[in-house]
């Protein structure tokens, strides 16, 4: 498996290990988004100053409001967050290069 | 750092690999495009019938028609064969527990 098919399979992984913990096992429900984010972006979390972080999240991903998260409203969240890393990436290299 | 995180930064360096190759370090050209899904998605280009695929994704993805693929412009590609490859996983999770 190449580096990035070994990626996309942990990302389904990561977000079926806490899908499943309760109740419909193919969605995250908010205790289990809590518990994802906690746990896998600690310090995305530890970054956000309003406490009510996980709840917006929720419903900002949410698109179908249906208190449910399914892999296709999770992935926004990751693309976000991997799109604001590669923008420091990014404005690192260049002050590297300087 | 964590699994997600560790997922986020892979996504970025194998981008970057590709995209510093040559020309504008920054984005992907249709050549390092072609090299990326070359050696990072050989089963799926192996899927694909059509043989002006990545020529296909290119322009699916360019969305500002400048030749050139920025991170932000890339993501769709990962986040859709991500999603394609969760619903056999939970198609073939739902068979296994038949």
């Amino acid at each position: 498996m190449t580096e990035l098919e070994k990626c996309m399979e942990n990302l389904i992984m990561i977000f079926h290990r806490y899908a499943k913990e309760d109740g419909n096992g193919k969605t995250l429900n908010k205790k289990e988004l809590k518990k994802l984010i906690e746990n896998e972006l600690p310090t995305f979390l530890k970054s956000q100053k309003n406490p009510k972080t996980v709840d917006c999240i929720m419903k900002d991903l949410d698109s179908n409001r249906d208190d449910q998260l399914d892999f296709e409203e999770f992935l926004p969240l990751v693309a976000g967050l991997s799109l604001a890393c590669e923008k420091c990436y990014v404005l690192h290299e260049l002050k590297g290069k300087k």
